[in-house]
This record gives structure tokens, C-alpha cells and sequence, in this order.
């Protein structure tokens, strides 16, 4: 069923998957088969759909109980009656390639080996997780978004989306995200790769079904602290020492495996138990040749990519979009949001910065659904008008 | 010779070496010998000691021309005519124990077993830095300093001496340091310890003479990333490509040493380059075990241990304080400086707290000699009063 605009699309459930088939990357090379799975919400009248983009280590479970991990990443955003209403939208979430919750990833089974993918599996970039989306969208019988939405790598991902498809999409609302990693995130995301190609059982790639535990673990504490603040941290870390001893990640490559130096293990504190804790289950629901794909991808993502300017990549777009940011945010700045919303302007579009204030970090877009949630909801109802950006307003007498 | 405030220093000479004897550390562990690296610089007048204490990977070495190693850390700083004026100065720098630039640390050989340490290495303090230098002091004859600075961890080394010390020390700066490590920079140094121990090659310190130097790679590029601002890495790389391929550092404990992804090195970036070129000369001149001892100590250090608050820890010195910090410096923070400044007015010291304006970083107290070395160099003249703090002048009349 491919579609026109007044397509119904019956027959889609929550937690499918679909082959899209042979699919070509970016990079050149391609997957004989790519499955992509999804997930939907509410009922598609045509003109209703909402494309929900996920950040590094999320999935298209969005909303609603998913087996043994609690409920869906955004569930106090997107569900009936929530902000992004699936009584009045249906959304529509999808796993990127590159990623391991069912989507093909360097842990598929790759058909022609019989093996996993490992170093095999093509480099993938968020303009090959926009075009997968577009891919399954069309498959589905979806030929336009009334809006496409992401927070942190999810949100340059619907940049992408309105900079590859622009007649395709309604309204962007770029979640705490930006045209481009600064250097300094790049730089952390860089070394947070590096801890896991050293370590010994990474293998090149080629390490299952055994996994580098050790490396992705520290990758990821890393990459938590990134998420975090200053502020969030002081107050609900501060420096207090830790009620237990140290965990361990064996690295499995030598006889030291998960040993610490015995003087650290006398200071141990909260903040260190909460990280161990948290890349403890990380190791466990996530592949670390996926988090080096996906981490890479947002690396090089560059709104500007094949153009002068991120205003000049986004021209081609005359929908609406709506900007948010958190104050605490370090990963991706407030300035950086101010930097997109120009390039928005610049580019002739309606835009709205919504820059709120959190202590919570990069990690407010997934901690305060209660603050993040209002200016979802106004944008997304069909009132025209009250987002009107304030420079237009003065010219409207 | 041990000191009156008259006694004369000759026989001091510059890169000397001098055996503590027996010293125990506030662990309970001792050391048969500790053997301390000391330079010092300027004539000996009885009340113009100068003690300047390094960060955690300086050295003794804080100015002149240095083995094979360029200038020493603070050369533009420190010498004849320079803001710590050699020729009204008498400065000495002594490197910390768990160091590795001469003074006993973890690489040094232990005459019990005639192997290196290693693992057996008591677990070091800044008070023990502290014991240490004092005990050096006793022994050449010094018993009373006209300043200790410090910067970084060494401002934290400077701050222990007037907690410690309060009668021997006339002046303290502070520079670009904190009373304590916030819980955000507390666990980017966990990690990167981590970093380390994850390493199969560190055997749980008893590596010798093999070493770690994939671990400590990436924790030197995590420390080093702390180092520097937003700012000045946007300025200094932006997000451009290397033009040469990604560097490597074996681990020594699996198949795949030094490898990185295929499809990272198709995007190494200036930033990684640069800090993989750092990362590359500094596990040539430092050793890991030492890296964690001594971050270890920065990480535990609490200007408050064993008082009520900062100011009480601080309450027995009467000498004047400048506290200086850089606008830019996230590792330790303005607002930790002002915090620091307010702890020495309730003290009852007279303190000036200057913030200045840098895109440096933590790296300002550094690369920014002509910045930090003004405010010292009057701070250490002998006109007196010119520091008063605007508060006292007000009421002054």
C-alpha cells in the first residue's frame, strides 16, 4: 500500500516490524535485506501522522509497557490524552538502522554468512535513518507528516527530515539538539568510542556472541555525564561516599579482569555507584558496535552538509517549527538552539525557540515531560497563528 | 640545618634530590625512604620563600629550560624579572609523592623487594603532599613562607598549607582551583581512572615494565578535554578533518591493538588527532599508576575534612589571600572561586578574588602567563594594603 495522503493505514499494529528490502547506504554499500521495527499509536486519518525520532540508545518503543524494561522512553509525552495526543495524532516511531532493538544492526544475522554483521555492517548516517523512515512510511501508505519530532540526536535527525523532504512534513520541533556537535562533544564522544575499540574483546568488530562489557561500560558512564549537569548532579549526588564496594566490568583480556585499585575502592562514591549501576544495565540492552555506529553517525551529522549554510539547507521547508532547549543543556547548548532557530528565520520559516529552564541537563527532554510537554501540545493543535514568531507580529497591523 | 626564619639556604642548587628518610602517609602505610625532586630558583634571604606547588601531571620543573622537555611548566611566570621575580623571590618546587618525576611514587623501586611498588604503593593525599614539602622545608632550612601558590590541584596543595600550616604561610593564591572537585568533574575522573584499571595490561598496578598505555591515553584525553573550554576548541579545531590517519595505542592484551572502527578513520577530526598527539607524548613521560594516585588524591580532597565548614578549616590563618580563577574553566569553576574567597572572609582573611576573563579554560592558569602573572606579582610586592578588599576600604574612613 503506498499511499496518497488520504491513505487509512489499517493493519499497522504497535511493536511491528517490516522487511523494507535491499537498502543502500549513504556510504555505498548496502544490506540485502533491511528490517525495520516500529511502532504506532492512534488512529491515521490521513493527515494526522506524527514521525517520533529517538535519541542515541532509544527505540521506537515509545510509549506503553515494553516487556521488562518498564514503559516506552517518552510515555508521559506521547500516549492518549499526553501532549503529543494519540487521540488526535498517530504517531509512528522506528529503531534507526545501525541500532539493536530489532531494526538491522551490526548484532543482525547477516543472511549471507549466517553471522552477525560485526565489522561488515555498512557505516550509517542520520541521513540513512531518514531515508529508511521515509522508506517504511511510504510502505505503510504515509505520504506527508503533519509533524516530525526527536530529542538530542533523534531531534537532528528530523532536521534531516525536513532538509531531504521538506514537502513531506507539516511541522519540526527539534528537541534539545543542534545543527551539529560542537567540538567538545565530539571530542567526548570520540574517547567514549575509543574505550570500546581497546578493548581486547571488541576484536575489530567481530566479537560475538562474546561483547566488550568493559569498554562499552565506560562509554557509556561517559556519555551519561555528558546528559547530566552540573547542578543535577550536585544535588542528587553531591560527594557523599557510596553504602557498597565497587562493580565490576570484566573486560575479559586479562587477569585483572574488574579489578580496582584498592585506595579507590575506599572512596567510592554515590555518583560512581550510579554510573556503575546505569552501565550495568546499559551492557545488557545495548550491542557496543551499535553504540559505535550510532555514536559516529551523530559525530558527522552536519545540518549543512552539501550546502553554504544550515539556512540555506533548511529553504527548501515552509511548514512551522517550534525549537526547544534546556537551560542546564551542556551536550547540546541553548546557543546552539538559538543558532538553529536563526538558521529557521533566515531560511523563511516560522519558528519558535522555546529555551526552558532545567537543571536536569541534556537529560530534561526525557526527565521533565511536565515542562517539555506544553509547548509540544500548542504547537501540534491546529490553532494556526499561535505560534507566530514575535518579529512577524510586529509587522501584522 | 633546620631553621630559624634567618637561616640562609646555601647549598641549594637546582634539580637536587633529598631523602626524606621514613615517611608515613595519613593512610598508616610508611615508606622506608621517600627521596623528594626539588628545584629551586633565586637567593635564600631568610623571609622570601616562595613555594609553588604543581597540578597533577607538573613536575618540580616550573621554570628554565628543561631536559629534552622544553621550559619548565610555569617559565613565563616564574624566573628573573617575571611575576615570581627570582630576584626578590626564593622559590622552591618540590614534586609530590606518588609523582613520577623523581620524587618516590609507585614506578620507584622498593628497597625491600628491589621491584618497582606498583600496587604496594600507600594511598597518597594532598596532605601528604602537604607532610611531605614541610618536612622538605625543615630539612634545607625554611620555616616560614612569604606564599605558596598553586594551581589546579597544586591550588588545593597551596590551600592545605594555610588549613595545615596557618602560622607558616603569609600568603596563599589560589589559582584556578576549588575547595573540592564538584561530583561532575569527581566522576569524568572516576571514568577515566577506570580507564585505566579496564586496562589488561595494568595488572592491578604491578605492570612493570610493561605499561598501560592504552588506558592512560584515554584518560589523559578525557582529563584533557576538562582542560579546555567550549570556546577555545571551537576556535582551536572547529570540526575539521585531520589530514592524517587515526593514531594507535596498543593494549597489549588482546588481538586487536590499536585498531579503530573502518568507518571512524574516514572522519578523524583535527580534535581527535590533537589529543591522540597528547595523549601519544604523555604515556611516554607519566606513569599510570601514579596518574591514579594522584587524581585519586585530587578527587578526595575536601578543604572542609575535620572541620565544620571552609571558613573554620581556614579560621587559624592570618595571613591575605588572592584567589584567582578564569571565566572559562569548567574543571574548577568562578563560582567555586567565589565560594572559596567568601570562606576566607568569614575566616577573617583578607582576601581579593580575581575573576579573569578567559576562553582558555582550566588551561588559562597556563597558556595565559601575561593574564595570571600580573595580579600575582603585585599580590607577592611588599606594599601592603593594595590588596585590601573592597569591603574593608568602605569602611575605611
Amino acid at each position: 500500500m503506498t499511499g496518497s495522503g488520504t491513505s487509512s493505514a489499517d493493519g499497522i499494529s504497535n511493536g511491528s516490524s517490516r522487511s523494507l528490502g535491499s537498502f543502500e547506504f549513504e556510504c555505498g554499500e548496502h544490506l540485502p535485506e533491511l528490517e525495520v521495527a516500529y511502532e504506532t499509536h492512534g488512529e491515521f486519518t490521513g493527515d494526522n501522522a506524527v514521525l517520533v525520532c529517538h535519541a542515541l540508545t532509544g527505540s521506537h518503543r515509545v510509549t506503553g509497557s515494553v516487556d521488562g524494561q518498564g514503559e516506552g522512553w517518552w510515555d508521559e509525552v506521547v500516549g492518549p490524552g499526553k501532549p503529543i495526543d494519540t487521540h488526535e495524532q498517530f504517531v509512528i516511531a522506528a529503531n534507526v538502522p545501525g541500532s539493536c532493538y530489532g531494526t538491522t544492526g551490526p548484532a543482525s544475522t547477516n543472511p549471507e554468512t549466517g553471522e552477525p554483521y560485526g565489522s561488515d555492517f555498512p557505516t550509517v548516517t542520520v541521513g540513512d535513518w531518514t531515508r529508511a523512515q521515509r522508506r517504511l512510511l511510504d510502505d505503510i501508505g504515509i505520504d506527508r507528516l503533519r509533524a516530525v519530532i526527536g530529542g538530542s540526536v533523534g531531534g537532528m535527525n528530523a532536521l534531516e527530515w525536513v532538509k531531504r523532504y521538506p514537502d513531506r512534513v507539516e511541522r519540526v520541533i527539534p528537541v534539545a539538539t543542534a545543527a551539529r556537535l560542537d567540538p567538545q562533544l565530539l571530542s567526548l564522544s570520540a574517547v567514549a568510542r575509543r574505550a570500546i575499540t581497546s578493548d581486547p574483546v571488541w576484536q575489530g568488530g567481530d566479537y560475538y556472541p562474546d561483547h566488550p562489557d568493559s569498554g562499552l561500560a565506560l562509554a557509556r558512564q561517559l556519555g551519561h555525564i555528558t546528559y547530566l549537569s552540573k547542578e543535577s548532579m550536585d544535588e542528587k549526588f553531591g560527594r557523599d561516599l557510596a553504602d557498597c564496594q565497587p562493580r565490576s566490568f570484566p573486560s575479559g583480556g586479562g587477569e585483572n579482569d574488574g579489578q580496582t585499585a584498592d585506595f579507590a575502592a575506599d572512596s567510592y562514591r554515590d555518583v560512581e555507584s550510579y554510573l556503575d549501576y546505569q552501565a550495568q544495565k546499559f551492557v545488557r540492552r545495548f550491542d557496543a558496535n551499535s553504540y559505535l555506529h550510532l555514536t559516529n553517525a551523530m559525530e558527522n551529522y552536519d545540518l549543512a552538509a552539501g550546502y553554504d549554510s544550515d539556512a540555506e539547507a533548511l529553504s527548501e521547508f515552509d511548514g512551522e517549527a517550534l525549537v526547544v532547549s534546556f537551560s542546564g543543556d551542556w551536550h547540546f547548548t541553548v546557543e546552539q538552539s538559538d543558532h538553529l532557530a536563526d538558521a529557521f528565520r533566515r531560511a523563511g520559516v516560522e519558528v519558535t525557540h522555546r529555551s526552558l529552564h532545567s537543571n536536569h541537563g541534556h537529560d530534561a527532554f526525557l526527565a521533565e515531560p511536565e515542562l517539555v510537554g506544553p509547548p509540544i501540545r500548542r504547537f501540534l493543535s491546529n490553532d494556526a497563528g499561535r505560534f507566530a514568531p514575535v518579529h512577524a507580529s510586529l509587522f501584522a497591523q
